[in-house]
């Protein structure tokens, strides 16, 4: 069966010029880049290009990236490496952060308040977007660390880094920033934005799962979260992963090179999708902000269906699609973000987040406008909850 | 030029067999295994198969192995994560380890010290092997954690492991292992090791960099190092690194399949190696212990050369050795190994390891022993202080 592949927000099939780029080093380079032998050198310098790579992406310097083994290894050095630094020197406990982060930035916060850290979780407005006020009022002088996201994962709402930036660096707090669903897709620059730390991750950008990078500007200081040899300039220890960060590299330079062509791409493609199912479909709702979300992401509600119903549903046709992060995927929760941006819980329960990427075609979301007005008829034709709400609405009208 | 590789400690190269079975995952099978749709499902089953085989190889259940970026990671995980535990419920905070661990354990320790912990190196006799009257004594009852490497990295050694295992089980102490130079190159069981925690690494295996794993006995706690998504049961957050993870199972398979038939080979070339080194070189000693050595590992003292100097001349013929850790490499400070074990700072700094792998030949062997030979004779032919050396004890014997 031919296959749609509609979760490029959970992970990216790696470019053939990404791995083309490692197989080298997957290969006769396989070198580790400590030794001081020719292994050692080639790996190295390899090592050393992809470093540069990456720094030119978010528009920093080499020495300020420091490569992990992912966006979640990224986001908790980050912010615990701030925080215990920042704590130990007598500068306060007090963090920042959104309602709507990734788990990875989430669950580290809840983990710092029970280590005895105070942990502000922003709201945000019906599109997902934090309350700026709401941040200014929260700062107080224990405050160490403002830490959002650059987009959501879920709704692609981009929120207004530069805003927070200016704000943070006003009042001397560092400000880091999970932007593991906009590298690559939209220009992030770490100046423009003002941040201080920056969390990405190569397999969301068709580079290789198991490697991700921080960027940590010059002057910042972390206390370390994994700690051995000197690797990184003594900022994360263990043997680097070579082809791994080759990839990274590679994906990079990729990203950089394409990318003015696939914010266009996929922005038509991701409107198309939208336009399609809304015709075709009554009940339909759009999550996130219609405008400023990151150009390859559309989360819809279907009223009176469940999400998961409709991911199976589309799945047997070759259709991969998921409800929200693939990373709370199987839980019973309703999205944190959908609630957060005020769905009720049955409207949270029923969405859908399409996120696409550089394969896709216009054939392919014809297919899937056609395959989702199907499921989720089919799936309200079996709810007598449809039934019911169809005939009391068309009574009132 | 021809190389010669001969530190397979630092890092393997990776199995052809490895990399064909990670290829699948590096290309059309690219999903997140998080994710419910079909490339999820095979994504999750690759990981389930893989994590079988390593369980197998170290006598575990698959439940009980959690998959990390490698054994530094694993290292910090289960060393913090039972440190931080422990304290937290009241049980103590004292940490039994050896002198001569890997730093991803010695430094990991220290930072644990800064934290409030305490920590007893233990010391070890001539040729490596921790004291283990020194180890029963050390046992308080605030004694909550004993970490001990299985095989050292430089030197080889193996350290009586199951006496030790036998010790903490006693005493209800949790026993944790840096097997990460032992598994695939001898047996390797849980039970019989008596450990409750253990580091491995695939990239020492001819298995990937970038990934490794953590057996965690069935029962025992530890505070989370990474957090975020509930992958790996709750316990290690982030999209798994599907390929790496199956090229660990596969390395592991590989590992089990053709241990007998390599150690016998490992052990025969390495004897080669060492008595064809003495037999042409003087005053070369071997440290660690002469037999209970993992089967690879040779590591000799240079009288009267810089090991850093025989490392660099021996590259110039295409031979790759190092004078001890990769992690260290670069360092002026002597091996804290080669210290411990009593070693003159002369000699520690005149020592090289020689690591062996499955690829290497008879061939390569006596090349290499050619070629220490010259390389050593001509450094200490421009050494005055080996003239004099020379001079004095030929005078006196």
């Amino acid at each position: 069966m031919k296959r749609v592949y509609l979760d490029h927000n959970a992970t990216t099939p790696l470019h053939p010029e990404v791995l083309e780029a490692m197989m080298p080093y997957l290969t006769e380079k396989f070198g580790n880049a400590s030794s001081v032998h020719s292994y050692g050198r080639e790996a190295r310098e390899a090592i050393d290009e992809a470093r540069e790579k990456v720094a030119r992406l978010i528009g920093a310097r080499p020495e300020e990236i420091v490569f992990t083994s992912g966006g979640t290894e990224s986001d908790n050095m980050a912010i615990k490496g701030v925080a215990y630094l920042m704590r130990e020197r007598g500068k306060g406990n007090h963090i920042i952060t959104s309602s709507i982060e990734h788990h990875a930035v989430l669950n580290t916060c809840k983990y710092l308040e029970k280590k005895g850290f105070e942990v502000t979780y922003l709201r945000v407005d019906k599109y997902g977007v934090v309350d700026l006020d709401q941040l200014v009022d929260s700062i107080t002088d224990k405050t160490i660390l403002i830490t959002i996201m650059h987009a959501n994962n879920e709704i692609g709402t981009i929120q207004p880094l530069e805003e927070i930036g200016r704000i943070a660096k006003e009042r001397g707090i560092i400000f880091h920033t999970d932007a593991v669903q906009t590298v690559g897709k939209i220009p992030v620059n770490v100046d423009e934005l003002g941040v201080d730390l920056l969390s990405l991750s190569a397999h969301k950008i068709y580079g290789p799962k198991g490697v991700g990078a921080l960027y940590v500007r010059r002057g910042v200081r972390l206390e370390k979260l994994i700690h051995g040899g000197h690797h990184e300039r003594n900022r994360r220890a263990g043997t680097e992963n070579v082809p791994g960060i080759v990839g990274l590299g590679k994906a990079a330079e990729l990203a950089m090179k394409n990318m003015d062509e696939e914010r266009e791409h996929l922005w038509n493609l991701s409107e198309r999708l939208k336009r399609g199912i809304m015709e075709r479909v009554e009940y339909v709702y759009q999550n996130g902000h219609p405008e400023k979300r990151i150009p390859n992401t559309i989360n819809l509600s279907f009223e009176f269906v469940e999400g998961e119903s409709i991911v199976l549903g589309l799945d047997m046709h070759g259709i991969c699609v998921s409800t929200g992060s693939a990373c709370t995927s199987g839980s019973l929760e309703p999205s944190h973000v959908l609630m957060a941006i005020g769905l009720r819980p049955e409207l949270a329960h029923g969405s859908i987040r399409f996120s696409l990427g550089m394969g896709n075609t216009e054939e392919e979301i014809d297919y899937t406008i056609e395959k989702v007005a199907e499921v989720v008829e089919r799936l309200r034709m079996m709810s007598p909850l449809y039934a019911d709400a169809i005939k009391e609405r068309r009574g009132r009208s």
